[in-house]
């Protein structure tokens, strides 16, 4: 159902004693499946040997408990979830990336897309190097790697790479002794700190994968910062912090992150539940209904609902047992396959002026097919709110909203999609509000180039060759 | 999280004209997979000769696409989810039963459970019968297809052999030419019965699996009743009709079914959110918010907001890709594993008095672990109200109700309970509300054993007998 | 490559103490799966309670340690191997059919094919019995069952079954306290008896099978004999002893056996020899090497080199990686698939006058391949010699020689198979030496159908219902 | 059942036109399986672009019809088999690598192992490079596309690559426009050149590949030689050709390759004939029958009859079902599981004294397991002969022949080892024989470095390190 994919999930734990830490990464990726259905690995650092295990598939299906016992025991343990992209993936593209370079290994996991990894590709095959993979986050390796042969540490490797990569990533990263951690100067994609009860040090790309594992939420990373674990204890490298404007992703409290966590503070319960505060004002309309589209829409909804005093319903059953393997029956149509998912409550809906809030209107195509549901089932009006604005622009740090020809709001005007879609009603949160989802923060402090086309870290020089190379192999 | 499983969902199809009309039964099968996950199967009879799959697992495990191609095409197909029970649950078990008799086949699928089957499998042994499972749809297909060698017809077969079955029963067949659904005198278990656009007919457990399929609602077979479609028609025995007093499983209205479907007229969402209202005034309490807990108890959480006044709100999420292969990390306490299946949203729930809305409450291990975890989230008091009175008798009627000693409201008073779950207060619904589940329908026309002891269709004379039996393979 | 299947082979055990039976009977069965690759089964006899496990596929591929653990300890065990037929078998057919009646279970193993089943199963039928499978061993659990009801133990129940069952069976089977082994009353199918240095009781199909789990062969079943072990020790009934002259089938010896396997005192690997030896005499010719078809064709090649003293060699290789799940590439030719199976050794065959060695020729396909094979790899002459007469008359007791329009000895003379295959020469054994395989003993001590069409056990009276019935589901 | 391991076998084919060459690849590594179980891969270029496919397991186990035809159609292909170590190697490690640099893409299959790799690891490591397996071939792939920075063309780069690696390797790869192949400069593994009657040019480490592919066996690459396939045609550089003495590996014929295939012109049956026939006048000794250990010990043993006039027999049948997944019951002994591979021929051992013919010995474990197979079976006397010398150095050179503390004639003498295993008596091909396994080819054209120590391309300087870190993931 969801039309766009966050590229990656990453997390990291180091434990002050060697234990089964493979299966507290484990537990935090389950909690960031959300971000990446593709792939799924976790490596496990066991005295400066690190082992590891990645394939395609969702967490649960790459780990069966041989596999996990079969990672061993350690203090460090990264892991990583990757999105599901139509077709061919390949399970070489799964991270962690575990590589082997002069001073040991290194098991590497990262969320966010390089705008000039083409050009640090184009470098490094010109001394020689070889790709085995499309990733950015091969890219990355060498960096960091060649670095390495220059730097007195690990750290101060990553630091030094870091004034190479452009663009977005947080990377958790395991070195023969340590656990580091980073986010780019702009903070696009989160990165958050916890501690556990018996001490174990957490990173995570949102909080829920924090309560998951019983760790006290303690900090997001700041935008620029190196944080390192070892024996030694906790350190803080902010060289990077405060060279850039800060630029979270607005489009992780609207749509990407699960509504339990916090990201920069910000508890993405609330912000989407402001979002239908501000969706009430700016589009009012008389109705009797407030129906969500489960399970993104309904923090929206609820919003709506209570600022509009229009009550707030169920509207809409997902049917929660659909998953990839689903077969769809040969003779039923496209729209059909929405009916499978998403079942409307008649009892709620017949006759009823119904307000539908959901989170993104991409290709318009499932929007039509739930206004369709809603009015067979009887509603008299349908009028829908979306909590985001129109994607105008494609998207270069880490998510796959796409090229402007498959947006529909680049080539329709919101009535011709109010038409299209055969709603009643339509209205889009407007820009300005998108950039007060959090209260006291401005919106210059987010990205918000998916709505208008600002982007903070630039755009790659070569956005087709970047393509063609991704799908070379 | 469920503690309570419904034993079984039924599905039939007959199609004017030849076509991959097993394929209509897997769409269909496919929405009333959560009335059971522990196998799925489908028949197809093309010509008179009826070929079958079945194996454990969800019905998107069972079948891909190569299987859903060999059932080949016909004009009628049934099919049948099971529920899971712990370990060694045979495929063997798994419906639907497909025999073969002097008459030709017959493909018969059942929900529900019979109170005498213990004493027909005797009788049937003594004749020299022997029985390949555990199932009472075994000795159903006996009964029947003995009946077939004096009756004219496989219908007046079923009629004969409805004499001889007492309990719970709805069930879908075909014989070689005909789609035959019937239930129990009683209409303990639901099946309704819809027409497509293209002239399908269809029966099912649930209204849900009729829109799943594009069928109309039609009506509920009668309890009682036999429906019979060939090319003849439809037509319809009501000899067994009115024998008895209706008494549908109340617990469909609050638990079994998806809140969408729609049984014997009954909205089953405006039910479950009629039991919250009730909730709200038998145990008000003053709150901040009051919360479901996903995805069952919503609806009366929903109720219970309305009648209280007291804001609605999303405090719990649940992580939508637990499965059955996840693997909980062996130093894990069970109580963690709560955590990884439902997160408290911590905005929400930080200083507020909450009322924490669940359908109902079995052994109260969960409901004491969702309560800590609201309170570790913040909740300065957790008010506990259970949309449905204490289990206080187990059920012989095709769900898995436990004896009395796993029931902790056998042995606890409520006040016990609640200070088990340390919640700060608790209220079940009164039994006498239970019974008002459906404006203008009396209490007596529901089966609310579970909660007050009278079986409508007697307890089995033997049922430790029974059990053992079941155990035997 | 093998053009005529067995049906079955069956495995029993009863241990003086309790202990992981089943795993005895995987053992065994390993040795048997030349007898049968299309499914496997084992049961298990806890005190009283037989649980089973089969399914599709090799024992290896049916059994993982989990389910072969699953099956747990107990002191009698029964399994089986069935043939693997083209496309759509079923998991339901797989055996040991496993059976439920008043006075206990029943875990029963066929091998064999009855002639009157059809018959029984119609009798049964109009009883108002049900059947779920399409295979005799159903009918023959319906017959004991049955007869159990008059009779005071199970083997009594055996004995007056025996006088309904026509055709060939060799059983194996465990009551609730007994393993029970039978063959009918002519012997066509083997059954061998032996008992392991720690006391355990074997039955097997064959004597490699004994070997396998350190049995020492103590003798045949005879013909006619059903055996009895329980914790009263070893009993015979042998009041079917006798009552017919014997018929082992002869292809046991020419083909379906191992060669290492000893069946009523006869070593398979010395009749074979015994075959390649009358072949020579019969059809000598001059030649530089004989060669057999590996593996079944070796043992012959080795008679036919030692009689005409012509040097045997290898000059076939075959890749023993070759399996069901192999995928042959869309553009290979079927006669490049031989190639990939069998590959010649050039250097043994260049400018030789080639003696070939098979053991049967049924449709022509492959012996045209293999000389077609031998002749570009330089063999000058190839003259084929065949271990066994031609086939002109189906089987009806337990293997797949097939109708008579699909042999091809039924429409060709020996001259036109010659020339089809392409050989310079072609023998067959005579039907004759073929009854004189075990030195001593009567050619009408063996059952030679399929070369002469005398049935010792009748044919069915209704050959086509019976294959109709049997491809029913 | 078998104690040394070849390392590999390569694949490769060039196609006039687009067609599903990978189909051809599958077909040719079918054929070469035996030399390689534990991973299988496949590349496929299409137009510049090659995508590939490589997993653990069996051919047929990585490849299914789905995953053959994702390979897609091309002009080239290039394929690889690895063997099966015990335990958790890695996916990673299987071929071919396919690797991405300044040039384009190239897709490497190696067969041999670098005496060096060490060295070139670190050097590489040093200017930055990382490792992503533990694979000489990732060296290899850097060395070759470094060197290709500075050469205007594939071929060449792969010329200046020769002059560093040292030790054995054949090499087969696809760059973007042609396919190579070449042999180290000793020509210690096996390359051999055929083409099809379609005009396809097809390079593989045994004649068997090509006759399995339907490809007309040209010639064997020289030692030392690069061979290039493109639309230009094919080309030879030569330049390494006869800088070394060439050192075919005896292993090859004695015991790696299949019999039928044919080695620098040796066919492979006929040196192990010869090697039969040495070891007869050798260690003659009074006996009934020669047995072979099957399938490695056949070809010898009919030398050794020829040789011997003693008879040739058939004393041992392999159980040919037995897998990988064979999974031996708890309670079996060690002893007990060759009794399930290997069953004895009663009626052909009984009373006789048998010669016994296997091709090596290196633990002695399994020959002391047939010996007392034979014993048991009555053979009154067990002579056994071996058709290599004792194994007495390690090999550094692509084969698994281990360390000296395995090899048990670095520790006992040859009437320890007969006694050890419980022979009668006991003999070895003497070293001298060994080096005269082709007529008219001396034994210096071979290396013997496992039997005499004479390494012809060094050992590595750091053996241990080369294992450590191999061993390191």
């Amino acid at each position: 159902m969801r039309e766009i994919h966050e590229e990656c999930g990453v997390f990291g734990v180091w434990s002050p004693v060697k234990r089964e830490v493979g299966q507290v990464a484990y537990t935090g990726l389950f909690s960031l499946q959300h971000r990446g259905q593709e792939s799924a690995g976790i490596a496990v650092n066991e005295e400066r040997v690190i082992r590891s295990c990645k394939d395609l598939g969702l967490v649960h299906e790459v780990f069966d408990r041989e596999r996990l016992t079969a990672l061993g025991e350690g203090q460090i343990s990264v892991g990583h979830v990757r999105y599901s992209t139509s077709g061919d993936s390949s399970a070489l593209n799964a991270q962690p990336m575990l590589v082997k370079h002069i001073k040991g290994q290194l098991a590497l996991c990262h969320n966010g897309n390089l705008t000039n990894s083409w050009e640090l590709r184009r470098r490094l095959e010109l001394k020689g190097c070889i790709f085995q993979t499309t990733s950015d986050t091969e890219v990355i390796s060498y960096i960091i790697t060649q670095k390495r042969l220059q730097c007195g540490s690990i750290e101060e490797a990553v630091c030094r790479a870091m004034e190479e990569l452009e663009g977005a990533y947080s990377l958790v990263m395991s070195s023969p002794a340590k656990l580091i951690a980073c986010r780019d100067p702009r903070g696009i994609r989160p990165l958050c700190y916890g501690i556990t009860e018996d001490g174990c040090h957490v990173f995570a790309s949102e909080t829920c994968a924090l309560d998951a594992v019983g760790a006290e939420y303690q900090r997001d990373l700041e935008p620029g910062e190196i944080m390192i674990i070892d024996r030694a204890g906790v350190r803080s490298i902010r060289e990077h912090c405060g060279t850039c404007s800060r630029a979270l992703c607005v489009f992780e409290l609207i749509y990407f992150a699960r509504p339990d966590s916090v990201i920069e503070g910000i508890p993405v319960h609330e912000s989407r539940k402001l979002a239908g505060k501000y969706l009430a004002q700016e589009h009012p309309v008389e109705g009797d209904v407030v129906v969500g589209v489960p399970d993104s829409g309904l923090d929206a909804a609820l919003g709506y609902a209570a600022e509009s005093r229009i009550p707030f319903e169920i509207g809409l059953i997902r049917n929660k047992y659909i998953g990839r393997t689903f077969i769809a029956p040969d003779q039923m149509q496209r729209s059909q396959m929405v009916r499978l998912k998403l079942n409307p409550v008649r009892s709620v809906l017949k006759g009823k002026r119904v307000i539908l809030i959901d989170d993104s209107i991409v290709r318009g195509t499932t929007s039509r097919q739930i206004v369709s549901l809603l009015k067979e089932a009887g509603a008299g009006e349908v009028h829908v709110r979306i909590s985001s604005p129109p994607f105008l622009n494609p998207c270069y740090y880490g998510t796959d909203i796409d090229s402007r020809g498959q947006l529909i709001a680049c080539t329709h005007t919101v009535e011709e999609i109010r038409d299209l879609i055969d709603a009643d009603s339509l209205g889009f949160l407007s820009v300005e509000h998108a950039g007060m989802l959090a209260p006291g923060r401005s919106g210059e402090s987010f990205c918000t180039a998916c709505f208008n086309g600002t982007y903070p870290a630039g755009v790659p020089a070569n956005p087709e060759k970047m393509r063609f190379e991704q799908d070379l192999t």
